[in-house]
């Protein structure tokens, strides 16, 4: 049985009613159909053939015997000189006649347009239809060819400009959802009798802007389609080629092939070459260019071409559709996630993440047997960054593809380079204003918290002259014991020492870590909650309450509970009698026993259970230590970048502190980074003449022959050569031991 | 005093100088100078108006009355289709005619071209000059214009194929050392009276490939000249103009300017929408087509847009300048680097690194009042990454873009993604072969030995009956002691968990960790040392050594210190014995210590001062732990990946562990990231049918009307919606406290 496409009026309402069910205009929300073959055809340049290709490759299809495909769909989003040019109506008026299969077939071909300008002329049908019947032999096989063309502008400019001149803007958001309700409804095309092939054909090059002025590349990045790219066999081709390539990873894109015209030039010769084992390289035969040519026999002399991109997509399709049936056995099989308990989570829960873009994970799902890529809001928040959306994640990948590119890695210590500055300049002018001086830059969160402890204890010794004397032996030293002042519930991280300024808890557990022992003294802290309405302030049992007026511990709005004038309030009386009793047993032991850091997440106990800590509490806590020269640090890991609304929590607790933590959103949550900023009095408490070294090998390797400088690099030792007159590097010192 | 550019047959000699000196044939080795301002042009495409650019601009510069600059010198170096097109030719005779200034002037112009092919037909002489005077007020100023072509190739095609066809073939290290004496040589043309510009036109577009075959874009690489783009105005060219753009990022270099054509299109308007904040856009007026007009009133017409663009350079040129020569104070006042006493790093003795390539830095430096980026050979293999080769490092570059743009940032507890599962693959079926079924990621050497360490605790205490039961209470639990078996000298990171694991030294000195206790027992290892070309073992005082012969402690060659054969010899036993015996006091009291893991660098531990152990002590003590069931974990951070000529250092050992953890090397040292591998009977060591989560919680939520499920993430607790028929997310459960 023949089965018809929708008419463009039900087509038109479905993008209707996927748009009402849309919460954000611009994410797109639909489910993508994986069975069927789906590809985008990309140009390097415009006018390198791409309307060729698709019809070439069209009619390889149709041609075929088997029965799969049954249906071609052939969608261009985008035209421009319309109804003159018109890519959908060359292949529905070239490929039947390029079909031609050595078999029995019929072959139904149909055309339409769905949104064309105003500006457009066009015919009063916006639908055509024509039959063909095939001689050969055996049972005649039925085949659909569906082309359509989704918007059209009369001028033949870019999109952009036509859209702008002709008065018909059309949102991204549309053109996605109409390409969307095209590709799922094209599965229908092929249903009972084998698979369709979806070919999505955009205008001009890789990077020509959409009607709205979003790069094509960028607007159908929601998809992300297989790509073919269309090369450029001119002179200046191979670079063009090459750099729509790189535009297209860029982006995200895989291309499954690369395919352009032989002019002569071998082009195609150096890009197999160059993208040898990462993409196959097709070449077609000159393109006749005598405008009277009707192409017949180019068609017919690239047709084995057309064979061969036909079975380079069928297998790269097939491989994609293979791997990702894998994926949650194998992911099963060789990881070991962070934070999961393996046996609780199914083989078939495992989320196949195919993408990201902007908020939504694209997951590959199966679902009543059939294989779709599904947008699933990203649930990142949860672990800590919230998603960068789609224009970011392309700005923020372009710099990382040009950071690579200009440093690779490059050392740190002594040395200085751009992006580390900058950052630092940023940071200090940002979060670290008005107190913060220096940038400590580390790999993650609990790093950054270990950092920031080591900082604190030194700063502590200094200030309360523990240590100053260097002849203390090892024993005594060993006898002083620091500990952190914290709050239960916190979290700071699963590295050993940031664990260990915890308090115990499930996670810090003998199973979790049989280190662990709680090197602090941990407070119940106040916590506030909001019911019907109102805030309201839970006292732990340790805090004395009998004192409290109800306006000390009920308020109307939150901005109360942030207000300065609670300092004045009994809430803070008590709040200060409490943690100075607390302290007061480290004052008395003083030898021995210190309290050397406060470590408080501001504000908010993020992993903790997300409880909100009383501000006035963390702030009473904050005055209370600075008056006893213990450093104050704040992991704002969590709270950092605007994630509670401003950029760092103490903007909300009214309080500064010594040393603070950030992580995650620093990089929009793509590469591990971290910083530990701090004051320049905490910098100055590791200044010294002299570094803990061996001074005796440092010594030695001065007095070698050709030795201009030696340098102590951490825990190892490079010494520069005197070379003549040119600035021969550092040669690190490898193999000591070998060369005695 | 005019000043003669060096004749062709000097540079010549200068260049097989430079050649001699070079180590490495792929590494670029002179110094850049920076005083004069350089800069490359780059096309978007070929034939988009790279000469006119190049001619307009240098016409823009020669004609300004200030002595700076006193010269402009044009280099091409890459030329095809000569004499017959000759960009240096066409500024030679065009440039003259347009200075025209409003002052006096006398202008030599000269012409050289240093390399041609034998196929090209040249004149006699290779040197031609011209000299012009203008009529003006005021004293005459003396300017220079050179026009030099490096190579160049009789037929008009991309020069890889020229070079291929006219027998005349040219490797990258050539061109670039002709370059680079043509740029340092450059500097002497305006000695005396002011600055000279440099201009270097590439061929056709930024990816056209050079003769060797390497795209221009990353055959000049080396030189990261700041880069004027031309753009393409035709249609199609805004997307051509941004993929360049983009390729050139992707090498890491910086774009001061995109000038373009009006072809009618708005092209410009697009792009300076576009590049809005990054890059000026400049356009030019309509080039005439009839190829009799000689230009001269659209150069008129041009005039003022190469002024603009001329002080945009100027401008760019500047503030790079300004910025490099304020990064090492910047640095030294914002910065606090790892591993260094600041007060030992006076601020002039800060590197400034401005980019990498290959395994060369490329630093700023300024000597003798001369600023310059000068190749300095990259120290970065005592940081534990050895730097990828400047191929490697574009595709690394590549690969990171890609990545990025695909993936951005997304979850990894219960999903699964193709570059996770890929590496692990990789992993396993490389480092992992034979032994290792699972891969656990995390961000740096110091968290995989974290990892690591909680793995092995949580196998000794399943094997051991640890902590089977439930119910033992916490102090119970705490009285158990684990400790690790490591060897002195051994280092695994800075964070707690790694330092305790490491023997007391000045790294961890009370100072450094107040928190550091070392639980470990820490054995004394032999040592293996070469002297005079035989390798002999160095035994520490705690291991008897009467009864070891001569030839169980010397050997001809490292091989026989790795022969498996040792493995009978005296030596092996007395190791065993030695080791029995210090592993014999703990199984005694068993009950409160255990020693609960092995962790060994393997062959070499090199942060402790590259000493290399005997690998038949590892090897014994590795078979001494696996008998008393004590998990082994191999810190292969610095020897992993063929840092020791093998994949893993277990080849070398001869033995294998249970744990083993890896990072630096795994990216290139691009990004952070680590792994820790183990068997799969570690693993199976963690699993269980609950999770260590509050229940009464989970449970509460999932009674929750429409609650589908719930989920604990780590410390964190997620709830499904259930939404009807569509894939609703996971919310994270926010703000627990403010719903109570």
């Amino acid at each position: 049985p023949r089965i018809e496409p929708k008419p463009a009026a039900m087509l038109r309402r479905l993008l209707l009613r996927q748009a009402r069910r849309r919460h954000c205009s611009s994410s797109f929300s639909s489910a993508l159909p994986l069975s069927s073959p789906t590809f985008a055809v990309f140009g390097a340049n415009t006018g390198v053939g791409k309307t060729l290709v698709s019809a070439g490759l069209a009619a390889s299809l149709l041609r075929s015997h088997a029965a799969s495909p049954s249906a071609v769909l052939y969608l261009k989003p985008l035209q421009t000189g319309f109804p003159a040019d018109s890519d959908a109506g060359f292949l529905y008026r070239r490929v039947p006649a390029l079909v031609r299969p050595s078999h029995a077939a019929h072959l139904v071909a149909s055309i339409d347009t769905l949104s064309p300008a105003p500006s457009v002329e066009t015919p009063s049908s916006s639908r055509e239809e024509a039959a063909f019947s095939y001689d050969g032999e055996g049972k005649a096989v039925r085949k659909l060819l569906a082309c359509r063309t989704l918007y059209a502008w009369r001028e033949a400019v870019s999109p952009h400009l036509a859209a702008e001149r002709e008065g018909m803007t059309v949102e991204d958001a549309h053109v996605r959802s109409l390409l969307a309700a095209c590709l799922s409804e094209g599965e229908n095309l092929g249903k009972g009798e084998g698979d369709v092939w979806k070919l999505v054909e955009t205008a001009g090059g890789v990077a020509s802007p959409g009607p709205s002025g979003t790069l094509q590349c960028d607007l159908y990045r929601h998809f992300r389609l297989p790509t073919i790219l269309v090369g450029d066999g001119r002179l200046g081709g191979i670079s063009g080629t090459l750099s729509a390539y790189e535009t297209l990873l860029l982006r995200g894109y895989d291309v499954s092939a690369v395919i352009l015209e032989d002019c002569g030039l071998s082009n195609d010769k150096f890009l197999l070459s160059y993208l040898r084992n990462r993409v196959p390289v097709l070449v077609l035969p000159p393109i006749p260019e005598d405008p009277s040519d009707d192409l017949t026999d180019w068609f017919s002399e690239s047709s084995s071409v057309f064979g061969l991109l036909e079975d380079a997509l069928r297998s790269f399709h097939l491989k994609r559709i293979q791997r990702l049936n894998s994926m949650q056995r194998k992911s099963k099989d060789l990881l070991w996630w962070p934070f999961t308990q393996h046996n609780l989570v199914p083989v078939d829960c495992v989320t196949v993440i195919d993408s990201r873009c902007g908020e939504s994970f694209s997951a590959y799902k199966v679902k009543d047997n059939k294989m779709m890529m599904i947008p699933q809001f990203d649930a990142c928040a949860s672990w800590w960054t919230q998603g960068p959306d789609s224009k970011l994640q392309i700005e923020l990948a372009r710099d990382m593809g040009y950071a690579a590119a200009r440093y690779g890695h490059v050392m740190f210590p002594e040395n200085a380079h751009e992006p580390a500055l900058r950052c630092a300049e940023l940071l200090l002018g940002g979060i670290g204003k008005d107190w913060a001086s220096r940038v400590y830059y580390s790999d993650n969160g609990s790093t950054a918290i270990e950092i920031a402890l080591k900082m604190a204890f030194r700063k502590f010794s200094l200030d309360r002259g523990i240590l100053l004397d260097s002849d203390k032996s090892i024993t005594n030293e060993r006898n002083i014991q620091l500990k952190v002042l914290a709050l239960k519930g916190s979290y700071h991280g699963d590295t050993l020492g940031a664990m260990e300024a915890q308090a115990p808890s499930a996670y810090t557990s003998f199973l979790q870590q049989p280190w662990y022992s709680g090197r602090g003294l941990f407070l119940d802290p106040p916590t506030v909650f909001i019911r019907n309405g109102t805030c309201a302030l839970s006292l732990p049992q340790s805090i004395q309450n009998c004192h409290l007026s109800p306006g000390d511990k009920c308020f109307p709005s939150l901005a109360d509970v942030f207000c300065k004038s609670r300092d004045s309030s009994a809430a803070a009386d008590l709040y200060s009698t409490y943690i100075s009793q607390q302290l007061s047993e480290y004052s008395v032991s003083s030898n021995i026993e210190h309290i050397a850091a406060l470590i408080i997440e501001p504000v908010i106990q993020g992993a903790g259970g997300m409880h909100m800590i009383d501000p006035l509490f963390q702030r009473v806590l904050v005055h209370e230590c600075r008056d006893r020269k213990i450093p104050v640090i704040f992991d704002e890991v969590f709270t950092g970048f605007w994630r509670l609304g401003v950029e760092s929590a103490s903007e909300l607790l009214g309080c500064l502190p010594d040393v603070a933590c950030y992580a995650k959103l620093m990089t929009g949550g793509i590469v591990p980074l971290a910083a530990t900023v701090t004051t320049e009095a905490v910098f100055e408490a590791f200044k010294s003449d002299s570094k803990l070294w061996d001074g005796t090998l440092v010594n030695q390797l001065s007095s070698l022959p050709n030795v201009k400088r030696v340098v102590s690099l951490g825990t190892l030792c490079a010494i520069e050569l005197q070379a003549e007159g040119s600035d021969a590097g550092y040669a690190s010192l490898y193999a000591r031991s070998l060369i005695q």
